[in-house]
């Protein structure tokens, strides 16, 4: 590892993301022996001194900040990494690309499109290498189905529909807004399970089956009032319980796309499906090892969904892992995410999703919460 | 059986539904057998006379007709059943119960809310038993479940989605129209996936979940022109090849509901899930025998989807049937319905769903029809 | 179906059996329109008058015995089937085989080899058409099965396991002998789970994967003494409650079978699979309609096992049944017996499993009781 | 991480497992903060210089050694790390234990039951700190089944089964023995699949169901002769390619035991099943994270077997990792047993499976083989 180039990692935000790409960090060179630059995990940043400094301690950060601009300042980081709330997205971005510093941002890059817009800018104007972590996408078998589809196996797409269905929030007793609980404050998350889950779809399924057309949505909040964190008072919810919208695909297929944090029994159930004329694809989360595959061009007898456990050499990044038959986990699409950021330093190459295909996805999510307000049919634009 | 009176079923229309409901006549007094009435199978009907004759010797029909009129002008005819493609239902319905025929009719009840409404008038005028065969309610697992909600036990509804996906019409070498594929022609069916499929799990979610309120829908028609079998000419294709919908259900529930015949894989897919405060339940028809059910009151360390293999005695329907363990199929649903209509003729009861209960799901699908034309959100009512 | 020739049962034992024999016979001519006979229900028997009496209304035969060598005296009955407990299985096989009458003998064939042998003479001596009721084998997915192996997909074969795991006989309660419960009586059965259940394995692994050589085996009666329904008193139980054996077959392959009554949770597991060198196969019997599936063949990345939903009409048995998707269920295997067994009437062909096959399985039975009682490994000769 | 007290490690052996314990010792620290020790890698060791520079350089290893003894001897070595193949074990462990370091032994214990004997009587002898990488133990979703038999939700104990498929040796091509493939070659492994894949089992199987009394064993080797890669030279095989063995256990239960590696379609299939008086659990590594759980008690017609997907925090080690619903993998086992020694180190308490536990699995493999090869039964003793 000695003779790795370093990149020079600043980390600002120490809650759940912050421990996922902290991870993602610590574990690359281990597995990835070949990349040319390795992650220096240079500095931790958090508001509160004995929780970033306990942070830090445990991830191995050299250092720590409790302002965010200092860090930004510092010349000894290369890149920054947010995984603040989604309120401080645009802000230390754009701070961050005028400091001419890298950025891996958290998902979704904003809270609404206009400061999507302004990051996007920003990065493009600074010239710096910038990712956003949808890293669903280097789920192996996610992976894999991106491969499956362009490689024409599945033909013309008709279908595609996913869901992200979740069942933490049913109580009313939970509160809303605060360290853990921002999700449901719409300030700090600008939206509810668009934002949070569906972005996680829609940046899967614009990548394996193109670009939205247009939306027809709607929205729900079960649950209209719970005590605020902040203030200790009963508040109105603004955000939404759940979002269901259908669309159109540039490719004439169409889409279907559910997100509730009501659906009692699944804690983490993001699944997609996408029918081709010749064959399809199927995958969840809860079982994130498994494609499933149906060919109609098998012979007819002995034609059915394949469950394809994506475990071997010959498959997306199993050749960095263990034995075909030996699960890996959720954490490791972080790793990957990693590796392919580190991939990206040796060329021109950027590392997909940038913020200007997260700037994609964030239309889709503006279209779907204007559709549902309105009532009406959006086109994405 | 000698003792039991007797119910004269005059059969109109002799095709796949023609079939299944001849052998619920033929098989219900075995597994019933403290039912007071045995269906008798008196004539059965079909323009072509080869095939009408053929299919009355192979079903056991005493004599045969090839003019529905004869059919019900007939005095030893007790019950007239609808099996014809649906543009012959309100035309023979009204006629049937204008002769004091009691009335089996094939869903959906009617191509259209016009027809469907004069069918409904004519049953009332006449004072008949009358059920529409939306056989699915009599799968066990599936009347298990309707048990489950109505015992309380998943609390308040927050979700509701069912699908129904085939794969049957993706070739474009497929013709319309005709024997065996008057489905595909709009003049013949009404419409495509909606009244042939969407309007099962309407039905199944009106039993299940209430009312629908309103409704926002999008369709399409994959393929736009094929041969009609009719005119050996290639004409523009009138059906929906697929349609999705999204809507409100009174108890302030959300519903989601997809059909398509170009899911590739999927030959049958009928789906539901209904998410409750504390409980769930999914179904499928492939493995039509078992009912998942999630309960958030289990111990939290053993919480876990259930499969619950519906074969036991104490649950609907499988006391008459074999013992624990021992699947039944498809079929059985219709052994089922005729046993509840013959029930039904013990007492003043209805057998659901009548032609009141369907006109139900026939409103549903005229909005949805209307709501994806118009581009817009449209009220059922 | 006037023009058919008829087949005239005559049926004895009027329990679970009995049941699903009549049902065969009474549908097996509206789905095998095709067949030169049809079964007709002559005469049922069964030692209590009134019991036979409900049975033969309830099930349409033309009259009742309550005396079996009445019956098989009878002019008008071409073919005796025996539903009886297996104690009564040999005298009355071989009585109607002196008689001259087809046989249709519930398994296991005997509870003896003894029996079997004497079973096995009696039958070749007269000449007659006999079956043995091994249902099991006409599930499609289970002839599937037998196809894909005679194609030669598996290549060699490696393994061969089995299982038939139920949890009714759990509960000390519960007691053994008399009517409904003489399978826990070893007089009346012969033996527990080994000739209720396992020989159910063995006929099918036989027919699948050729003859077993040598077994190794144990038994278990985990509740030692049962009141006894005949006695009234608490009786040593002698039957076996779990049967395990694992085997050589003559082509090289590793057998290994698992019986018990005391596997809580599994209704009625049976379940096969077959390793071959090139392909394996898997069934289980509470998902009847499917059929796993594996070929190495298949393009590596998308190799996995294939559910293969069996029921469309290049499948066996499908093409007189519904359309694709639409499930079938136990019940059907009787069907299809009867089938082939009328169509085995319009050739000198046989109607496997004939009593000869089934005695090829009485060996196995006998050598695995042997091997356990002996703790040692026993040849099948 | 600066206040932890040091276990510096010295790890033999630089292939697969070489890989998953040191990925064990580099993320303990991580994820467990709370612990006392951290590991420190003090020294890689294996006979070629490139390889263990190679992999010192990558794990993070400070120095390396090509000369075990050398990596004995030194003073900075708090614990001896045994990943070499099982030819090696027992002269290391002994030496180590001479040496007075701490031992983490790779599995199975040892080639034979007298090496075992040995190490055995050495750990004790030197009065050190010893555990055997029996890694599966520590799956949360295993970890849970011994927390709910431990419970006694299941009651009475009526059958175990267990199976370790695989497929990976089914070629004739493959080569024995050498790097990589010693696990063909019986001088190298002791045994085959009855070591390699059996012991898991075994030790699983000990663990949650207690002593193993008595065996009757069958193994086949398929493949008589391969190449062997330190010769070049087609020699007899002398491994087990597949072993099967049924057995008693102390409790009364039946024990049912499959491995081969020619089970096409099984990458690497450990399930376990045990069957309760009152609920029955069973377990798939391929998927690592679901218990299955079938509990009689529940309501009869909701009762089914329950798909828990082990990652909340009130579940085994969930707690250590992410949010409910998102998924850890194999390599997390190893990462268990490293924060499990570490903690050990802090009371007098043993990291079980310690020598001694392994040498009761030693002891039935051992019985395994014996009875195979005199086809009998043979007692553990």
């Amino acid at each position: 590892m000695a003779n790795k180039k370093e990149l020079r990692i600043g980390l600002i935000g120490c809650g759940f993301m912050g421990r996922t790409h902290s991870n993602g960090y610590n574990r690359v060179s281990n597995f990835f022996p070949d990349l040319e630059y390795r992650p220096v995990l240079k500095a931790a940043c958090s508001r509160t001194e004995n929780k970033v400094k306990a942070f830090a301690t445990q991830w191995g950060y050299e250092s720590w900040e409790t302002d965010w601009k200092a860090l930004i300042a510092r010349d000894d980081i290369d890149a920054v990494d947010i995984c603040t709330p989604n309120d401080m997205h645009a802000e230390i971005a754009i701070a961050a690309a005028e400091a001419g510093k890298m950025i891996l941002c958290e998902k979704p890059l904003s809270r609404t499109l206009e400061e999507g817009e302004k990051m996007v800018e920003a990065v493009a104007k600074a010239g710096i290498k910038n990712t956003v972590w949808y890293n669903y996408r280097r789920i192996p078998a996610v992976t894999l189905a991106k491969q499956l589809i362009d490689s024409g196996k599945l033909g013309r797409i008709f279908h595609y529909r996913a869901n992200f269905l979740q069942d933490w929030t049913i109580s009313p007793e939970l509160p809303q807004g605060g360290e853990g609980l921002w999700r449901l404050d719409a300030d700090a998350a600008g939206s509810g399970v668009t934002g949070d889950l569906l972005a996680h779809c829609i940046d899967t399924a614009i990548w394996l089956n193109g670009t939205i057309k247009d939306v027809s949505a709607m929205t729900e909040t079960f649950i209209k009032e719970r005590v605020h964190q902040a203030t200790g008072k009963v508040q109105k919810v603004d955000i939404d319980d759940a979002c269901i919208f259908h669309c159109h695909f540039e490719n004439g297929s169409l889409g279907l796309f559910e997100s509730t944090r009501y659906a009692r029994g699944h804690k983490a159930l993001y699944t997609f499906e996408i029918n081709g004329e010749h064959a399809s694809i199927r995958w969840d989360l809860h079982d994130l090892n498994r494609l499933e595959y149906f060919d109609h061009r098998d012979e007819s007898i002995v034609r059915g969904w394949r469950s394809i456990h994506v475990t071997d050499g010959d498959q997306p990044f199993m050749d960095k892992w263990w034995v075909p038959g030996l699960s890996i986990g959720y954490e490791h699409s972080f790793v990957h995410q990693v590796a392919d950021f580190l991939k990206s330093l040796e060329s021109e190459a950027p590392c997909a999703p940038t913020f200007e295909d997260a700037y994609e996805t964030q239309k889709v999510c503006e279209a779907v919460i204007a559709s549902a307000n309105s009532r009406s049919w959006k086109n994405v634009d």
